[in-house]
């Protein structure tokens, strides 16, 4: 039986990387590489032969590129990219197949042995991919969590691209007072942000982790709807236009004396930012500025602590703490109903590990990508606080985003 | 031990489905109960003692709204909604759980069964909750193709719902020849009909069956573009703009002598219609007209065999036969790569069944949502063709959608 690194180097030349590979700038093809070989370092430690990665988010991660596609990554040697045919398929696209079942009458031919364990995306495809692709191998492990944990450490390539996301998301934000005129609801409002958005290359699509994250672009969320609970695991919720989106903006008007807090997250290529800022119509009271100072100090706090080695539970404990201090403890991160998170990593998908949230155990890396939100909603006013992007480095946290974070005036 | 009906019975008080059903109207209370018999019927046909639902769109069939929650539904009884609880939950919200496996013991508690086989929704739920949700039972079954093939057939108050859409939908497209002005790119042009739905309460979201099917609220096509293949399942394609999202419209420019095919769907209420108009900028060929014309009498004689009963293969057959008489054949449905289907049904998500489609040995049935799009590309100067969303009768298909149908100018 041939050796499976020379049999799989032997068909370097059909492996389907290169052909999304040599569409990419050579910083990119680099980085690629550097994802493959930390998956296949991950597929050795777990004892696996290989991992068979199909979800979009996964494939875009490991080859820059969506497509129809089964990537067969081996522990050891090239990987290979089987392409559902449809029609005619460019065979540098990768190797055609019209099913997953051919993949392994595809290796059988080359010589190539059929993996025996193999890591399958459990958290990522459905149990009726699982069932399917778990007949074509010996024995089949849960994997997504592998790829998880590599995404929320970013590549050098990746953190270009988010710096550059949060250059275009801070633009988007700077533009935002300008988009609003007096009467307008939070929807109408939300509709001049998202054109604006769009207009300058925002791809639109959301990607969240889970059954229980969907959104259109963002939420704009004032007076009593920053308070309303949602079924759905994002930081603030709101009443949403209907009972099948239940989250996020209303049809109702904006009112003088309210906060209007815009959550609109950043995506031009493929890597979501989050940021959130608050604005005001007309005045509001002391309170809303006091609790808005609060959330700054905590994200200062945070930011300061957050070296890699951190526990994000005791960063978690900390936010708690600080708005307990203040006397608002009852009005952090939600009023009915409070979220247990301060900050979560974003990338690829809006909810990346490491979650800062009560209890964790996980510890800041240099690499992760953080949205750090200390949030209050103020009964009648609406909601206060911030959202910046940060990079964790080897010295600390780096402000990725940043448009002007004091409360700003719209009318 | 207790006759599971009394038992079910004894808790009707605390059935969640009661404050969600509370929230309709009396219209919807007794659709809910129709689909949930229905269902019910459906388990006890399959041999399994209930089913488990957990995913917001069959949550949201079944009780009208979202929420963190796994329905149970036995063959025979009432349903009880667990609800996850997150700080407080509103009793009437269902029955407070922490996690699913506090489940079995509520159950147990009040001498309720619990059952012993039980339908997952294998295709809508993650590898990963069918293994945590399996265990709690004796026997799991894949469910979600009952659950598919309930839907494809509407109910009154779905069909009511889909009337509006489609309305609101055809609103939307007359307001599109005033949306544009010379020198737009198809994102901005993209950028304005956006915003034009979402003033209008459009929801954004756009709901598919699957992992290969992302799209942000529709496509715009011109020129060239109108061929470009794309990985998703979408009847054309384009190239998109930029690799993680490998579908739809370009920042590129609407150019004089090419058609602007729009390809937007309408969701106010959380079903989608679909439509599709083309336009022209300039001047185009007497070949597009033409081949234009040939689409809209493909999509008469389809309405006019589609009777409930008919053969959705048969259909397709005959749509790429009256393309091949025409002498378009190789421009149907797409040119360098051809969908090999020419309808879908429509729903709460995009691509419910049935599918008009090569060998497809499904028949229409009334009640159906059928999104009915026989479309051309002419290189170098785009696509052509119609869609619209049509409901089966007994007597026929329906038109729902209303816009104009010829080829508007934009200039």
């Amino acid at each position: 039986m041939s050796n499976p690194k020379e049999a799989y180097q032997e068909i370097t030349t059909r492996s389907a990387l290169e052909s999304s590979i040599a569409r990419e700038t050579a910083a990119m093809q680099q980085d690629l590489d550097l994802r493959l070989k930390q998956l296949q370092n991950g597929v050795s430690r777990e004892g696996a032969d290989a991992m068979l990665v199909t979800s979009n988010v996964n494939l875009l991660y490991l080859t820059g590129v969506i497509a129809d596609a089964y990537l067969l990554v081996p522990a050891v040697g090239v990987p290979v990219r089987f392409v559902r045919r449809r029609g005619d398929v460019d065979e540098r696209e990768g190797v055609s197949v019209r099913k997953p079942e051919d993949m392994p009458a595809w290796l059988a031919d080359r010589g190539i042995p059929l993996p025996g364990r193999v890591l399958l995306e459990d958290e990522d495809i459905s149990a009726s991919d699982w069932r399917r692709l778990s007949a074509l191998f010996r024995e089949s492990l849960p994997g997504s969590g592998l790829l998880r944990a590599l995404r929320a450490v970013k590549t050098p390539y990746e953190i270009e691209v988010i710096r550059r996301t949060a250059l275009r998301h801070t633009e988007l934000y700077r533009a935002i007072p300008r988009l609003y005129q007096a009467g307008m609801t939070e929807l109408e409002f939300s509709a001049e942000i998202e054109r604006e958005a769009r207009r300058s290359g925002h791809l639109g699509v959301f990607r969240a982790f889970g059954r229980r994250m969907e959104i259109f672009m963002g939420s704009i969320l004032s007076g009593d709807n920053a308070g309303a609970v949602s079924p759905f695991d994002f930081a603030l919720g709101g009443r949403g236009q209907h009972p099948s989106v239940p989250v996020g903006m209303t049809g109702g008007p904006l009112r003088p004396g309210t906060t209007v807090m815009v959550d609109v997250s950043g995506n031009w290529e493929g890597y979501l930012t989050d940021q959130t800022r608050v604005f005001r119509i007309g005045e509001i009271p002391e309170e809303a500025y006091r609790a808005h100072r609060v959330a700054l100090a905590i994200q200062e706090e945070i930011a300061r602590r957050g070296l890699p080695g951190t526990s994000c539970g005791v960063l978690y404990d900390i936010a708690v703490a600080m708005a307990a201090t203040a006397g608002l403890g009852d009005r952090f991160m939600g009023a009915d109903r409070q979220a247990r998170f301060v900050g979560h990593g974003t990338g690829i998908e809006i909810n990346e590990p490491p979650v800062i949230a009560a209890g964790s155990r996980a510890t800041l890396q240099a690499g992760n990508v953080i949205a750090l939100e200390p949030k209050f909603v103020i009964p009648q006013v609406g909601a206060v606080g911030i959202e910046n992007t940060w990079l964790v480095t080897e010295t600390g946290m780096e402000k990725l985003t940043a448009a002007p974070e004091e409360i700003l005036p719209l009318d």
